[in-house]
């Protein structure tokens, strides 16, 4: 519009402007990695200004690609920072994937560069022969092991930063270049690549900030928390929330490898009060021995990658931890939604106040959420009706890199699906199954995330899975998968009288209790975690017939 | 890219978007207008869709602009999203203007519709016959006046909303369409007019957003608050904190007409908590008859527009209100800073506190806030060192309308210029004087905002001014205009001796004492309430010399 004058500056939304505020308001906050570093905010930008002057002596010029392999770090966080704010894309390597998956995502994705741990050498020993597009290493290594002696390593990291100037020129370039990808893990195929970019990045900052900060009373960041991840940062960049934390100013824990003593010993000694993880690592940082003596009120806790089970959400509670649920997923930034007990809830007692704790909860700003069914209308918000859930945000990948048919089934009628099934309950989403996970059994839908729930609140259950598995007669019924907490023993009989409780109570149906409970010592897990529903129906395909 | 699917959504920055996540999250949640009306946010959202069709019915369509002349109202309300939404653009008239001004302005933005209080018929008497681009009128009345029998005049606003339909199919456009329009009123020349889009506004609401919730422990506005703006909705969007009560879920309060027993009033009645005001209109508040009977403990007020006086805060805290600044004009939509207390403040007694409840305070995310010299490069943040302020942020006004020369000026060096003078203490940004405001004495600078603040604190000073006036011997003297609380007197020597007590604590210089201190009934104001400085240096300009 020639309203504009020639040389108004429009803003792109470029994530070297997250920088803008909080170098001023706290450039002398700390950003603290183990036992071993602590850096000021300050001192931290010149870093970032430092790895894009190593990084542009190796070579990386705009556009291209740099994967880093690394546990949560401050190095970590400056790839964050550097490598997009130089133009170039991060790809963060899952480094929980096998070999054979992490050469496919690192060859799908051909990054010239990787910035690699020493930790992970017996993993690039393995496949650096395969490897097609890297051509120069960066190493890392804490305990000070010596770089290998193969071609393209470059330096080790703090050596080369140190030779180089803190002052980098970032330029401004369009705010739709790609910032990030890595790959998601499904249960079929190979792993599928998902991006991001620096506007999206921007934008789901702000609405994140915006979302977490809001809380009433609770269930909250704010200027006065001390933020420690333990999602990891190669997972959906750690929810975004590094990014968050930086706006905010406060002072930021980077835990290295997650190990439940460490993390305990990283909460007591730095004062963390605001984390986000899965349910299985707040368990076991729960049940370790080491817990009982930190003191654990106040902590604020959101869980995503898996539902929050109540009985996971009571013992937290207990302990004065400020536990709650939030939902999203490798497709979507991550976060679509948290949940918060705003003071409209019905809040009169504490089953209730864990009920809410544990949805998946309300939208945060600008996404559209919806239940709908096969013909994309929406289901009633009842409280009960489900349909699939599909999401517009801001912050979506537009489609997986490469690969135009999952793109478009992704992408399917303009809205992202996300498989998963679910209900509104108050403007609460309430998750009830994967869609492929859903069991459907005499022609009725049982949810088996609301059995495992159920489940994983009887006293003596460490752990539950519910599958579905084919019976002649019913088409499908439920199987139970429990594995008891420490030192204790789990009978069939017992866990069965459980859930005939809940039947007794109206909050299942008779049918939606497993024929088989099964006990066991342990339950597979996928790279990230989460409960591996696709190995466990293959183990269990041929479950006795319920009778 | 082509890994994007065909099908993606890009997710455009429009303001319909706002509405996503809270008729989801709050449907049920109140929107009331003085003790008239009480909608819920479901039926607001309709009513933003019949207001849309009354427009289209009139002939409003893409592009076109549609002014209204109101007080704070839920109609007001419904024009900032219905014209908007439906790629309109809305003119808030400044009410508070000359009607020569206001025929001004409307000419100059040319709309083809307006939206007319009953209040203003006086007004539009008197400029309609000179109206060039106005074909279309909306009456509204609260009182039921009759509509005149002027031709255009469509019909009353309730009628017309009442007829349509609340469906209207809003559809996705460029976010860079322009959303608002409205006027400042420089101390020069015509009023000019400032734009934004709705890409600015989204933007500006998650950071608003995001900065106003995260206060650490107060100056923060949260999900169980109670919304009521005290700065005029014509008034830079009422800082945009309506869009960000939206996103909140909370409650919402329009006081219409501005009347300190009202206000209170709908205080007491509705149980507000957050809102903001110039700190004359707090003033007002604090000193009516009626604030005795109403408990402000709990309310939280950002004082915006002219700076908060540090005897204006005391006497606020007194009250057990938590005020405290923000930073932000016409031309930036407007929201640059905040003066929350963050933990890494000296708030070692209360009148530390109080000066950082007083400055403009620090940079929301994304703004980019300096205090440079004349060649724009940064003056030390030494809490004292001076230099213009300077800003880029996403939400800035890309020029003035139809007017290159002062955009050129306001973007020289691709910095918006603010015409403020001050200085970073601590990432806090302190406002020393409008650039034309400064006077310089025998040399050295003072500041009249300091000034301001100190003979404020006088237990018998109501309401002050200072400027600088021509002196023979030091070039500029300052000399201040202040106006007695009710029912006290005021003696020069005595405001001299109240001065020289902060020159002892070398708090200021001698020379920062006024030569004069003129004792007067009440102060110049500018349409928006600000001190009309331009008026009180023509009045003063013979002041006697200092001796």
């Amino acid at each position: 519009m020639n309203d504009h004058a020639d040389n108004a500056y429009a803003f792109p939304l470029l994530i070297r402007h997250l920088w803008n505020a909080p170098l001023v308001r706290s450039p002398d906050q700390e950003i603290i990695y183990r036992d071993m570093n602590r850096f000021t905010y300050r001192e931290l930008r010149q870093r970032v200004g430092r790895l894009a002057n190593v990084l542009r002596s190796v070579g990386v010029g705009f556009g291209d690609t740099v994967a880093i392999m690394d546990w949560d770090s401050h190095r970590y966080l400056e790839s964050f920072y550097a490598v997009p704010m130089m133009g170039a894309t991060l790809q963060m390597v899952n480094i929980r994937l096998s070999p054979d998956q992490i050469l496919y995502t690192l060859n799908h994705a051909a990054p010239g560069t990787l910035i690699v741990n020493s930790e992970f050498l017996g993993i690039l020993d393995e496949i650096r022969d395969r490897l097609t597009s890297i051509k120069r290493f960066i190493w890392i290594s804490d305990e000070g092991a010596s770089m290998p002696e193969w071609p393209g390593f470059e330096g080790e990291y703090e050596s080369l930063l140190a030779w180089e100037s803190p002052n980098f020129a970032f330029h401004d370039f369009d705010e739709n270049t790609r910032a990030t990808t890595f790959y998601t893990t499904g249960t079929t195929g190979d792993p599928k690549g998902v991006f991001f970019s620096h506007r999206q990045l921007v934008l789901h900052t702000l609405a994140t900030m915006a979302a977490f900060c809001s809380g009433a009373d609770g269930q909250r960041i704010h200027r006065g928390d001390v933020y420690m991840p333990i999602t990891p940062m190669f997972h959906v960049h750690a929810w975004g929330l590094p990014y968050v934390a930086l706006q905010l100013g406060v002072k930021q824990v980077y835990p290295g490898r997650y190990m439940p003593e460490a993390l305990l010993a990283l909460i007591e000694k730095e004062g963390v009060t605001f984390s986000h993880c899965v349910p299985t690592l707040l368990q076991m940082l729960l049940t370790s021995p080491k817990s009982a003596d930190v003191d654990l009120r106040g902590w604020k806790v959101v869980i995503g990658g898996s539902a929050l089970p109540v009985g996971l959400a009571r013992q937290a509670c207990e302990r004065g931890v400020d536990v709650f649920g939030g939902y999203g997923m490798s497709e979507t930034c991550p976060v679509l939604s948290i949940a918060q007990l705003d003071p409209h809830l019905d809040l009169s007692d504490k089953e209730h106040e864990l009920a809410w704790r544990c949805k998946a909860g309300a939208p945060i700003p600008l996404v559209e959420l919806r239940t709908v069914d096969a013909d994309m209308q929406d289901v009633p918000a009842d409280g009960q009706t489900t349909g699939e859930v599909v999401v517009r945000s801001p912050w979506l990948t537009q489609g997986y890199t490469g690969n135009p048919a999952a793109s478009e089934k992704l992408w399917e009628g303009a809205y992202l699906h996300t498989q998963d099934v679910g209900y509104f309950d108050n403007g609460y989403l309430k998750i009830t199954d994967r869609i492929k996970d859903v069991i459907k059994s005499g022609g009725e839908w049982v949810s088996s995330l609301q059995i495992e729930d159920l489940l994983s609140q009887h006293p003596a259950v460490a752990e539950v899975a519910v599958i579905g598995v084919r019976d002649e007669k019913w088409g499908e019924r439920p199987l139970a998968v429990v594995v008891p907490k420490a030192g204790q023993a789990l009978a069939e009989s017992d866990l069965k009288a459980h859930l005939l409780h809940f039947v007794e109570q109206g909050i299942i149906s008779k049918y939606a209790v497993p024929a088989h409970i099964l006990v066991a010592s342990a339950i597979e897990k996928t790279s990230v975690g989460k409960l591996d529903k696709k190995a466990l129906r293959a183990r269990y395909a041929g479950a006795p017939p319920s009778s």
